[in-house]
């Protein structure tokens, strides 16, 4: 079979590499082009030495690409430049075919205002919001195969909205009082140079950050309505933890006077019985679960008070959180087997 | 001044270690005995070879001490056993003048019953259990200067009843739906030879434990129920964090519908304006903001649903959230200025 | 193509996980058996929660396998047991067809003396011994291909042949006066439940640990001596790291007088040209490079007095110094393709 | 007594907070001024937030600042710019009192080529160079106690220099094929915004950096060529460790033929025996047994061959590597007790 080419966005970051890591192990796909425009004509192992073992493209411009000859490009921009990139990539008419996956966050509110809202800058793109597809793989695998723009979803609401949706859609849960508890590791941050990022001021230590009004609030609320199909506003507390790989996400619930916890884990179970890739399992999920995984593990536990469920759910943020999701995605697209390419056991210890 | 001599039953361990890190800095006391019945014998040092800069006694079984010559004694020995010497040394005529500081949770707990509901053993010395004082010491400063069975507060509880109890004695909460999500560094877990406590399964990975049922909740409860003066019960989950040292506590609360955020800000700014050790401040607090020390610190925060309220509060847990504490109750038994022995600025990076 | 069964002895400790973790994305072996005594009658993943993404055999005592199924059985056993257990299995005569690759330091050991020597202990199969060949998969390629029995070579030693070797065979360098300094992730001490080896001892630590009689040493010396053909001796210490995975070594050798730091980097450099597994670079290995994979990094640097020459050495000790070669060995063995099964990029971040 | 008034010259570094760190625990000094030119009129805990339980002048520039009212100024810039300041300072005939303890490198190299050289930078203030004293306090402590101008060491050369002079100086030791293998804690990187120091590139791996020239040669060669009264050169690898504290040198010495390792252990135990921060014991030295002090641990261990010996030393780059020892210099110079201030016991765990 011919395999498909593959451009990535954005390379020099941390999803950028996650994305190589990935793709060099996908039988379907060849590494057609990495772009990075502030590195380009550096090779990618001067970026990343861990790349020495393999050959791959030299970095170039965004401009230097015959997108003709690119399937699939994924797009690794901070926000805003996804925008402005994507737009003139979907609005060229010689690029039809391209297919498209986001993993910024630039195309996963629907309602352009509340872009505006959450992110301080008009939306550049408007026109093609409505084409783009929430790339939650399990919830929205149908979309997903039929349209050529995902908005792959941020890492926080991955690891939270895959136990909660299901649990909204069945109205098992009470829509009130839903607190997200999330704490992530270092990489989530990305490769800027920040004074919080550095290894000292991380090492030793945790803070919550963004204290009731992260940005992710929005698309896990978004997505938290359209389940439960009631308006609401949910809590969410991200953490930064001093570890590079890895979400685990805290979530208190009140079950439904008529409903009981088991009710809660069949929900979840039937679910994702045919689910490769989340599993509900009884028991305390470790970050060390999913690490270098595309996996995301959930629990079920009762709480103190009558009606709380504790539900815990850990995922590997630069995978299953991002550039993991975005290959599945892909495989979604093209009909691939899901697992295609991400099969990779955790590696432990 | 004569100096108080001071004993350390249970030296080997980690809390044992932290007192003698912080009494050798206190100008009051000397340290007359290191007690570890497995280790008798041995040097500390060899124990501990961070101690080889000091000239330390050289650790004893409890019956070679005349506590006849001690002043006030630490016991850091696991729980029941703590108890049983405890009861020996407070029941022996000869000792009436002896006061006795137990980190343990043998003491926490006021309902006999409760203890052996959460600790599955009989109380083994009921009859002291109405004499011990909760050693939590800007709480109950004036019962411990006059008591001498101190049981100090558990880590976790102290990250949490800090801020919480002056906000349920001003009925600024409300008392149902109070959620603790705590994380702490692993020398909470102790100096045991567990799996789960080895290095390469507590690095790069959070997992939390315990879920619901945490023994540390009883004495939450008890203290919060004490301070709201109603019956109620609480959500609490413990997580292991890959650090050694400090608990981040993220407590979300509801405001009652009369009171705003200032209000609770500005009980707990009153509340801790003349206590040195423990900061009320606007910011997000960061474990390594107290790493070494004795202080707690607290941020008060909006949530995003209208009365919700996300408290965040850092201490150390082997020093406010355990010895260093104890200290400070030594302090305020014996009348010596609080800070004595404990004015360590923290360590960062 | 039939897959081979494959067992592994020993496969609760991390050895025996990387070990599965290797042959999970190998596609000519199926795992068989998984064999760990004193866990017998348990699933793997209630050892190893990260296993329970997939479906493995239920741990079993050695004598529950009928190895007349057992095409390869991997040994992941401690010192002394290891011969034990081998020396039953290859003196079976039902069992002339059964490959054995032993992880220990068991059968590296050339003479007999040697072994007693360095471990304490007397041989218990000193007829094996012969037949054994020493895996280090590069230099022992066509004796590996031919035997029954692979004693892998161990995770020091591995970081420090690979380089030392060619130098040695092809006469560059003065036998006398070689420094191996070596840091080592804690996975390397397995998973025993040793007080060093908790996480707050390690984390935020570094210490040299059997400074000039460390085990690895003999075989080290052994190697060494026969690639030079002349009898010395080496100093080796090794430091332990706060990571899972990693060594680097750093190597201080004597260039002899008529060669130049370049002799020395093309002798590497033309040994390893062939060798997917082992890259000879320009620049600074990080262990990061290979976390996670089955490759060895070494580069070649200029030292400050005129013939001294520095060499960095990076592997994973759980995967090239241990389990991922010990798959090498296999597909050597079986005339798989050298790759297969460990073709994982390096997880990074 | 009159308190002394320090002024901190760069407080925004990671120097500068261990300074504050330990002369807040300093009975004689009051810091009169904290000077940061790039976050002059800031809070210093704006800038280190775990400062902020005390109080503390407000960040100024160095202009700002009267020094006719400084006792004491530690200068804690980047070479180059420390030249700079401190002559201004130093050739007002104004501040003829003013002594001045210097963190850079800036006056160490006693040969101004040697500075152009290392530096690539023409020293800016040669005619001071001869007034600096090298500021290893145990080994220049007539020195320091008459000037005003202090060079404190590097943290590498304070590691390696107190076992390595009284050796050459009482020429027990060879001056050829002396190695020095080091590895340090991130915060010997400082604060700079480099990706190389970012958490998750420092996390989980080690490497060597400035392999075979790294500045901190020249100043170990200076002061072991004076030692020994004969010229010869060294070898020092300087690795980066994934902690935030801590220095541990592994150096390969050979002693000479007349002398033993015994004869090397009771030249460092006599050299001193008298002095309270360096410790020469038997045992395996680890990072953690100095770290928040101004301890230096020193072992000295027997290698391999006949005349090798194998001397591991740990001192917390921050404290005895810098802003201790600075204020050891201090002490000496205003004949204080050496230990005001340092008294600090290791935070272990």
């Amino acid at each position: 079979m011919k395999k498909l080419n593959v451009a990535i966005i954005g390379a020099s970051g941390y999803t950028g590499a996650e994305l190589i890591r990935i793709l060099l192990n996908h039988e379907n796909v060849q590494i057609a082009a990495l772009i990075a425009n502030s590195n380009a004509g550096q090779k990618i192992e001067e970026i990343y030495p861990h790349f020495s073992h393999y050959s791959l493209p030299t970095l170039v411009k965004v401009d230097e690409v015959d997108f003709t000859q690119i399937d699939v490009a994924f797009c690794c921009l901070p926000h805003t430049t996804s925008q402005e990139v994507i737009k003139k990539l979907l609005e060229d008419k010689n690029l039809q075919h391209l297919k498209i996956i986001d993993l910024s966050a630039d195309f996963r509110l629907e309602n352009i205002e509340d872009y505006k809202k959450w992110y301080g800058h008009e939306h550049v793109a408007p026109s093609l919001q409505p084409q783009a597809v929430y790339g939650l793989s399990e919830i929205y695998r149908n979309k997903i195969k039929k349209s050529n723009l995902i908005a792959c979803a941020g890492c926080y609401p991955t690891s939270s909205l895959l136990p909660l949706i299901p649990l909204l859609e069945n109205n098992l849960i009470e829509v009130d009082n839903i607190i997200i508890d999330s704490k992530s590791g270092t990489s989530g941050a990305g490769r800027s140079l920040k004074t919080g990022n550095l290894f000292c001021e991380v090492n030793n230590s945790v803070k919550a950050y963004s204290i009731g009004k992260h940005r992710h609030m929005a698309e896990i609320e978004q997505e938290l309505v359209k389940a439960a199909k009631s308006s609401f506003q949910i809590e969410f507390t991200p953490h930064l933890l001093p570890i590079n790989r890895g979400i685990i996400s805290t979530i208190y619930v009140d079950v439904k006077d008529k409903f009981t916890i088991e009710d809660v884990k069949n929900c979840l179970q039937t679910k994702y019985q045919d689910e490769y890739f989340v599993n509900v399992i009884n028991g305390e999920p470790n970050i060390s679960d999913v690490v270098g995984t595309n996996f995301c593990v959930i629990s079920v536990n009762k709480g103190r008070a009558k009606n709380k469920i504790i539900i815990v759910s850990v995922i590997d943020n630069l995978c299953k959180g991002a550039s993991g999701q975005a290959v599945q995605n892909m495989n979604i697209m093209f009909g691939f087997d899901e697992r295609t390419g991400l099969e990779f056991a955790p590696i432990f210890p």
